[in-house]
């Protein structure tokens, strides 16, 4: 049915393009061929049932054409009409006219106009305080759980609680008597696994018995969280942020926010966290928390029914997940704000803040991590930083940008491996064999076996006195001048065994973490990457705490590193580098600094922070473009307009448009000249989401535009309910249809269904204006007009196809419309 | 010129139009009519002539047009074209545009297509490092120096320091022999103007003199403030954050960031805030910070030249102000986002960070608090808040919000009388009258006297041991029983005294303010509403704690109030007050509770905060919709589409577009039919500030949009240099234009100025989707269309009419395009 016509010719289509469409019709699966021998007779019933239909054009969910007259609320909509599909991008336009309806709607029916605002506002606090600190508290106890169960499941590969099996090792000994400071760690209420099967914990025998049931717990835990993924919810797998990007950005994913990606979500976190992969458990919680977030949408007409007001309530869901995930509850909302939100970062800026607080009081009532902090890592540092000391955190800032751009490269490399090879057939193999080669290569090194963020908070942590660590095994440690303070500070073998494991636990968390993340299990990127990070800070920390020990006569340490004095700390080091290397792989900026600075808790840093951070950042964008999100939703194919990136290229709407110069002519519908049989041969022989409606094929001036669900659903419709219409009777989306003659098909009046205000822009328009309006208004289509006529159309797969063609990228990797 | 053809009547109209040119073309002032008899023989030099004209199209500034094809840059722009007026709405579509032409003009140039990515980059390391650093030191140096001589001058008005005229009070007795810890604020040097006439300071007479020379010099540094402001620099005077909002919407006010504002905007600054005015510094910061980051865009033509660019910058200024205002920088960037900026929040995120990092830095070098702090009022509360205290916060932000309604009635009505009435032509009698008010009422209350800053410190602070302030004259303040703690708080006299002379503080500063906010001198409004809101939560808090204190068996009580122990703190109170009556008036919401958060540097606050932020802002809500920012910028009839708030009518495109049903037809440009002289006609006989272009009057049908100024600028530089081109020469706006036959004048080739991307929406469209593309593309103007013909136009203007219309407002209050 093509029937794009150039600007310079416009005769003769109609009559050519009528004849090819009753020829192909009969091969039709959507029509009801049968219905064309209808009896024509029942023509006298039909002007009721035709104005009960021109009626129900008031219906709600009518798209904008619709939202222009006043609606009658005893009509129910048709059913369908206004909904999406699964993986279909949501148009944003239609959905807020809907929601501005739906409150005038309210405003209709209980007639009380006065009160509109009033009525507005205190269902605003109701919905507030339902929707937005319903999802924060659950996500809030949901992380308050997991924090508990993960904890306790990751030292059940070491042994067991003979005080009572729900305890963890801290616990355990906790409720000891038998235990002493020095000793904390060691009660002899905890029970190696050797301990209790060969009643030992001596020898070698006892270290291998220990290392299999370590392996063997890991294989355990990961079996199963793969197999729960694989069987319940496939969805639960990954963090999850790149998909909930793009749902807000205006996608539909049916079942990825729903309550079984919740429940196995929650549960294979657990696991997957306790069997010692190189993963987090942040990126997750996000998920958890949308999840959370769009559960609660279901009880709520308002938000259930529309798909852009759910999106208001995700993102904020959004910052309650980063608010438990760190305690840090303004990081949260920065980081819906930069990272995740898409169309309304400033409205749901309160609601998002409201989120986060909510979610991370929660936590800190359930108090998860037994100090009654919000914070995951809190550190206090009492050394100020030197302005010397920006060279070091540059240095680090760089690393993190190599790293982050090494890490994006190689892990999407990868993954497309797994997507096309037989790699991807075997979830659980892949699993168990990352799985078993993590556990047998990090339990003999202390820094591996802990859990990831065991590792942070100690490589964080500033040496103390009382500090029991290896890595504060420093040589006249107890030799203090002054109470409290550590003044000379020379190495002593504990700190340089520890670089030596440290060094070992670097390399393989670099390697793991590639192969990790993007298996079929739960995994977040957040930990791991500041693991990396945070070692290779505590190892240049550490490394320039013993050069300026060494040589503090040298002119840089002269004038600030005094002989005898504190001057360097190594875990701001390692901060700094954790910041760095969490920015070159996610490529956040702002947040990233105030989640940084919420879990230290002081303003001082942030200067280290932000340099690490913006070094970080820069270095990675040199090397390739994406962050990690972003290269896996380029992955996945799924249809995301980057809002950040400007599109710099001199190309014309006219080379985007289709139908392209030599294709067929683009498909329209007519306003009062086609049957219903004419459309259904069309829908059937194309595939496209919509069709423009014209005036006519001659003159190609433009009316609005219809969609295809839409148009099928209508069309059935009417077909079932309104007697008479068969597939001879002419549609008409005009406003007023001319009588119908006698002895023939009463006609069908679809103008509810047309959206009487369709985007145009013309052929010579740029296409980076083009790209503006699709990113800044949410569109689904364009339409493209030379000199007042329609010339072609541009849908969002054809923006983002043309954007990775400049970009030189595959454009066939944008699977989805 | 009334070309507005409906969509069934199309003939004829193209004759009579032209007769009517011809016939009112010789009362123009624009054309140049001897250019009509110019000699047709010239002709031949036309071709050339015409050639390098067509050249010229691809000038810089040549519009969305022109970014289509490659550029020649030999050629130079006509001067003038896509630059604005004064009052001039700016368009952003045009002007983010042409900053991508510049990008590929410099790639192009260079012809380093691989490095242009790199050069970017470091362009943008360079552009921030300078652009947006510089201003930032600058705001934070003059912050300090602000504060140091606004310090400096309110002391002068009590007195004068012997050591030197330089210090004041502090520094003064700081720098003294004979002064105690119990008498810090008495010392010898610092001499009262009595004792410096009379050489007395005790009896009526010296009180007299003291009070004399206390009014004197403030009617003197409050008329040389409005002196200053009235000579020099108009735009100097107000907070002036109403102004920015409405510049980075995209309005143009010339030399309201200018250099001559920065500088008389400083001094008066000062003035203003040692006259004693009820007014802060705050707001008045933000417009400095805007003046510094504006003046140095001009030192960088990428900045200079480009109006969306510019934005971007002062954007990134506005957060540094807030920054410096309050050492606050998160807050400050949560400002900028949340109040100020307006297209590019996330874009800018980073660089407001930056700015207001480097800001606050630089502030704190300066030390102008004393306390190496950022902080403007840095507290400490020792003891945790209980839940049940919720109620009196709530009860805080419901006096907020009344007093912020209040407020922005009484002082817009004021201001209105101020704008109509013989009020305002007598600024400086209006100044000196409230100064004098002000300082005769403000002399005998020592709270009042004091300068407003001091005030909220004063009232945030926890009463300690040694604390000399007659807020902290309790009963048994040293019968301590454990060392650091006040047990028990039985109110002494002190207190009571203090209290009454609060109360009349409270009235004071809540009538004095409206009628300060508004003069002509600088006056920021933060400092005066926290000041409300510190003393409302003061004496609540006192109330409370006296409650507390002999009613500690009430339930409420009994549960979390032992006797003896300290369980509420006033300073807490008065804290959340003033966020209740900041938020009142502004009706910010998490900037205002992230810049108290980093006031009190703790996450345990932050609850009461929101509690009464958010009572505070629904209250204020509930009684009329605008914060005084944009009650001001109504005010002043400036264009600005608020963006948070959603326009919730059902009115079409077709209800708001020019011409009305009963109008003339709408002024249009036919592609390649009209005259030089026609259209010379046509600016001089209308107003628009832009015309569409059709291919012709029958068919309606839209080819682009050119603006009056580019037409004129582009006719008259055709005049001049262009040999032939006279009155009748044909004007073509196609891109091929036909071959001139011999003895016709030469054509005039404007392709080059025509917009050929005009944004068109159909009649049908609701307004409510219009103003959503007004607000998220920052248009100008769209076309409107009827199944493909052009119908009319709405601009900017239009639409702010609408709007207010639709909200009961006056639509002719709107006075700029």
């Amino acid at each position: 049915m093509a029937t794009w016509q150039g600007a310079m010719d416009h005769r003769g289509f109609h009559q050519g393009s009528f004849n090819s469409f009753q020829s192909s019709s009969s091969d039709e699966d959507l029509m009801d061929i049968p219905g064309t021998a209808m009896d024509f007779s029942m023509r006298d019933d039909v002007p009721p049932l035709d104005g009960e239909i021109e009626e129900s054009r008031s219906y709600n969910g009518g798209g904008i054409g619709s939202s222009n007259r006043m609606m009658d609320f005893l009509e129910e909509p048709i059913p369908g009409v206004g909904t999406y599909d699964d993986f279909n991008t949501i148009d944003w336009v239609r959905e807020k006219s809907r929601d501005r309806d739906r409150h005038r709607e309210v405003a209709n029916r209980i007639k009380m106009y006065i009160l509109v605002h009033y009525c507005d506002s205190f269902s605003l606090i109701f919905s507030y305080n339902r929707n937005l600190s319903f999802p924060s508290l659950k996500s809030g106890s949901l992380a308050g759980l997991i924090d508990i169960s993960a904890h306790w499941m990751t030292d059940l590969k070491e042994g067991i609680c003979t005080l009572g099996i729900w305890f963890n090792h801290e616990h355990c000994c906790w409720n000891s008597n038998h235990v002493t400071f020095e000793n904390r760690d060691k009660c002899p209420e905890w029970n190696s696994w050797s301990q209790l099967i060969i009643s030992t914990n001596e020898g070698a025998f006892a270290y291998i018995v220990n290392y299999f049931m370590y392996v063997l717990w890991a294989l355990l835990f990961a079996f199963l969280a793969v197999s729960l993924v694989k069987v319940f919810a496939p969805y639960a797998c990954g963090s999850g942020i790149p998909e909930i990007k793009t749902i807000l950005s205006g996608f539909i994913i049916r079942g990825y926010l729903g309550k079984w990606t919740l429940m196995i979500k929650t549960i294979t976190l657990v696991l997957a966290v306790s069997s010692g992969l190189s993963l987090g458990k942040e990126g997750p919680l996000v998920h958890v928390a949308c999840c959370c977030g769009n559960i609660l949408c279901h009880c709520f007409n308002k938000y259930r029914k529309n798909e852009a007001k759910r999106r208001e309530v995700l993102s904020a869901a959004a910052a309650a997940g980063v608010s438990v995930a760190f305690g840090a509850p303004i990081g949260g909302v920065l980081f819906s704000l930069e990272e995740v939100s898409y169309y309304f970062p400033l409205k749901t800026l309160w609601r998002s803040f409201f989120a986060a607080l909510v979610a991370g009081f929660t936590l800190r009532s359930i108090n998860p991590f037994g100090n009654s902090r919000l914070v995951l890592f809190y550190v206090e540092f009492h050394t100020p930083w030197h302005l010397f000391e920006l060279v070091p955190f540059i240095l680090l800032g760089i690393f993190g940008g190599l790293w982050g751009a090494l890490f994006i490269r190689t892990n999407i490399a990868w993954c497309r491996k797994r997507k096309t090879t037989q790699l991807g057939k075997y979830p659980v193999v892949e699993v168990l064999v990352v799985t078993a080669i993590t556990a047998i290569l990090a339990f003999p090194n202390e820094y591996t076996r802990v859990s990831t963020s065991e590792l942070i908070s100690e490589l964080f942590n500033d040496c103390g006195l009382l500090d029991s660590s290896k890595l504060c095994d420093y040589e006249n440690r107890f030799n203090t001048s002054k109470a409290g303070e550590l003044p000379d500070r020379p190495a002593g073998v504990g700190v340089y065994s520890a670089m030596w494991q440290l060094a070992l636990t670097l390399i393989l968390k670099i390697v793991i973490t590639i192969f990790t993340f993007g298996m079929k299990i739960p995994s977040g990127l957040f930990i791991p990457s500041m693991a990396v990070g945070a070692i290779a800070g505590r190892l240049l920390g550490v490394g320039m705490e013993q050069l300026a020990y060494y040589h503090h006569d040298w002119a840089i340490f002269n004038s600030w590193c005094s002989q005898g004095a504190d001057c360097i700390t190594p875990g701001l080091y390692a901060m700094v580098g954790a910041a760095a290397c969490l920015g070159g792989v996610t490529r956040m900026t702002v947040s990233l600094v105030v989640i940084m600075f919420e879990l230290t808790g002081g303003l001082e840093y942030i200067v280290p922070l932000m340099a690490a951070a913006m070094t970080s950042k820069w270095v990675a964008d040199a090397l390739g473009r994406e962050g990690i999100y972003d290269a896996h939703i380029r992955l996945n194919g799924y249809p995301f307009l980057e809002a950040k990136e400007e599109f710099a290229h001199k190309t014309l709407a006219m080379d985007v448009m289709k139908p392209r110069r030599n294709d067929p002519l683009l498909t329209v519908l007519t306003q009062d000249s086609m049957t219903v049989e004419d459309v259904e041969t069309i829908i059937s022989e194309t595939t496209y989401s919509g069709f423009p409606v014209v005036v006519s094929r001659e003159s190609q001036r433009l009316v609005g535009f219809v969609l295809r669900r839409d148009l099928i659903i209508s069309i059935e419709n009417a077909r079932k309910k309104q007697d008479g219409v068969v597939s001879t009777s002419v549609i008409y989306f005009t406003e007023h249809s001319p009588p119908v003659p006698p002895y023939t098909p009463p006609t069908l009046k679809l103008r509810n269904i047309l959206d009487l205000s369709p985007f145009t822009v013309t052929d010579l328009t740029p296409m980076e204006i083009v790209v503006d309006i699709f990113r800044k208004l949410g569109l689904r289509q364009c339409l493209v007009t030379h000199n007042g006529r329609l010339l072609g159309i541009i849908t969002k797969k054809d923006v983002l196809k043309h954007i990775a063609q400049m970009a030189n990228q595959d454009p066939d990797s944008i699977l989805f419309n």
